[in-house]
């Protein structure tokens, strides 16, 4: 056991074991769940149960009494060996794990989190995987993705590069969720690919019921087999277990911190519908498997940030940016693309320094129109840049990225306003908002 | 006329004058528009139409050709005077005006837009209102939403605070669009009242056929002579001119750049429906007229600033706010509450400084949970409040309104965690998401 010190006496003391369901009670509040061993020895006076809600929690034991409910399970997860044999009438799908939920086995015996090292580690607990292809599992990293930063963007791309080099008929990456979309969002700009990259994660870790994680996996292999050569995130479309939506990976975005059918395509529709491994197209325009030869641009400018603008904003923060070297600014303004008009004289210094500022709207749907009122004329006078209908978040990556391919601040406002991977369209339906 | 110079000559040359609907062709384009007077001597070389779409743009006469397609309608504003005479059978509505689309008046024969500053103005385009209500309009700004101000929150307060104390059974705030919801939520935590504060706006100017500005007002000014003695804010619903939504101040959110219905109530539902002046309850709790006496707490600190993060952010972006003396920051981080760990250091830093930091989640559905991830557990020990289930822009104004009630860190701490006007609900029920 983890436990040491006053939490290990106070277990010894009572009669639950490790994978037990236990009550504990503790003034007036009582926790249900499962008692999970620690990870590392641990001396804190705190004992941590997995909730029914798939939650882990420490309860410290001051004047808290624990009881058995249940005896523990056995472990949900299977460790019998699955049985890999190469298939060749089956395509060869590759998956990249970088971290995240989706990439996860937890073990119920210990409470620990185990990231996926081995293909044999996936395809334990997602056998069916094999049934669609076959299946190589690479671990690249194995991080949380709000930890994510430009340069894991950047070794993505290389990496599934390689694996479309190498033969691979699709790519799955396995990602955490919280910055998925701006992933995809650099893997569209990075990558022209002849064969299907889809990224895909969890919200739930896949020891709990609930868990979207093997869904997610089983689709996303379907759709990595698909005719649909983009790069693209397969997630949960609903709240039900039964299919995914296919997002194109510059349009789609995170939209809810905790529903399974968290992501969104933004003024636009899914692509396809995968359920159970087999595609439903549900467009017809988009780039056709081997419609495109493999190209690899993965530079990027890392200075660049993202300023969200609120009422009361002092000019100070643009000229911070200004003076920190940054080379790119990606405005979070308001309505049609509006910031306080204090911020003007800091725009205009930016646009003499020739560093790149692209205005985005915080409304999230809809498209920046700075033609409409006077505060935006100014704006675009002031030389900045109209990111149209994209996202903030891909707004910020294509910035990122454009300022990887040129330096000159015309060639730079050119990519950004010239459609390169479906993340600008001309009109917009109103039909898509809040679909 | 305004036209002077190159444009002048150019438009004296052809036969078209101004209100005229006309045909400018150019290169491979051509723009049809009604022809608009300058509102100030200009002599660009630019023409200004207004579009079909309601939008005004400028056209260089430079190889452009000019045709009249239609002489120009009588201007579509009626001048003739309103007669304004009091009736003691009807409620007493103040309008405070603050600027914005909804309180300007655009005239077809000069193009220029003329802020509201009387009650004649405004009811002249809206005598429907008189039907309603004996109706009191106060000009106090005339400014750009994104031009709003924490010291434009307090001054409003203070004017709705003297309406109220005036005897008005209900005041209507015409705002822009772009930062309403900042203002509904500043306005909700600085005011305690005995009657309806509305806050309406709108998404196209009243020269327009589809300007949603007389059907907000109209139902605004029926949601200021109903029993909800709430902030509220008070905008079109679908994109038909039927009726509106009328939503708590703290949780509704501008959601599309340009929709008439871009006003949403992010999870939770509208309180009332109004139509035709006439509110329909959808919810019965709410804070009833004359429930609680007039309290006006409008002190606010300033220093408060809105930080997104993104993946690659500087810890310098922290160090920076606390370097200047901020009082508060609100950090929109990813997912369930989530930010870079490289962040963690300065977040532990301001903590230390005593410098109230506040989490919320750029997923904006949904709520913050700390205790899920080893992140967001980690942050909490650094001493982030949890924002729960308050959307950014929201807990960004109680951070600064709590900051203004108290310098102490634990006080400030239990008053962003208090509910104190339906900001925060314990449980949010996953069928609010997107509607």
């Amino acid at each position: 056991m983890g436990y040491k010190g006053s939490s290990e006496n106070f277990l010894n003391k009572s009669d639950v074991s490790i994978g037990d369901t236990v009550l504990i009670e503790k003034n007036d509040v009582s926790y249900e769940g499962i008692l999970l061993d620690r990870s590392e020895d641990a001396d804190d006076g705190c004992i941590v149960l997995k909730l029914d809600s798939g939650y882990n929690i420490g309860v410290n034991i001051n004047n808290a009494t624990i009881g058995l409910i249940e005896k523990g399970d056995k472990p949900k997860i299977s460790y019998k060996p699955v049985n890999i044999e190469y298939d060749d009438k089956k395509l060869d799908i590759s998956i990249i794990s970088t971290g995240g939920t989706v990439s996860s086995i937890i073990d119920y015996k210990t409470g620990a989190v185990h990231p996926v090292f081995t293909a044999e580690d996936l395809l334990r607990s997602n056998p069916e995987l094999l049934d669609l292809a076959n299946i190589d599992v690479k671990a690249l990293y194995n991080i949380l993705s709000e930890n994510m930063k430009p340069e894991y963007w950047v070794n993505s791309a290389k990496s599934i590069a390689d694996e479309v080099t190498s033969g691979a008929d699709g790519v799955v990456v396995a990602h955490g969720t919280d910055t998925m979309h701006f992933t995809s969002a650099a893997l569209s700009f990075m990558i022209k690919s002849p064969v299907p990259i889809v990224v895909t994660g969890a919200q739930r870790s896949s020891d709990r019921p609930s868990s979207d994680a093997h869904l997610n996996l089983i689709n996303s292999v379907g759709a990595a087999k698909s005719e649909i050569a983009e790069v693209t995130v397969c997630m949960h479309s609903t709240l039900n277990d039964d299919y995914c939506d296919l997002h194109r990976g510059t349009k789609v975005r995170k939209m809810h911190t905790s529903r399974r059918d968290t992501f969104r395509s933004i003024d636009f529709e899914p692509l396809a519908n995968v359920k159970e491994g087999k595609v439903s197209y549900l467009l017809n325009d988009f780039k056709k498997r081997n419609q495109e030869d493999l190209v690899l641009n993965n530079k990027i400018e890392e200075k660049v940030a993202i300023v969200k603008t609120y009422p009361g904003i002092s000019s100070e923060i643009i000229n911070y940016h200004i003076d920190k070297g940054y080379k790119g600014l990606l405005i979070e303004g308001t309505g049609l693309g509006h910031l306080p008009e204090n911020l003007l004289d800091s725009i205009k210094r930016a646009n003499q320094e020739e560093i790149a500022i692209v205005m985005t709207s915080q409304c999230i749907y809809g498209r920046v129109n700075m033609n409409v009122y006077s505060t935006g004329r100014k704006l675009l006078n002031a030389g900045i840049i109209s990111g149209k209908d994209m996202i903030p978040e891909v707004a910020f990556v294509k910035l990122a990225w454009a300022l990887g391919q040129s330096s000159n601040i015309e060639e730079v406002k050119n990519i950004i306003q010239t459609n390169l991977a479906g993340e600008l369209n001309e009109k917009s339906s109103t039909k898509y908002f809040l679909n």
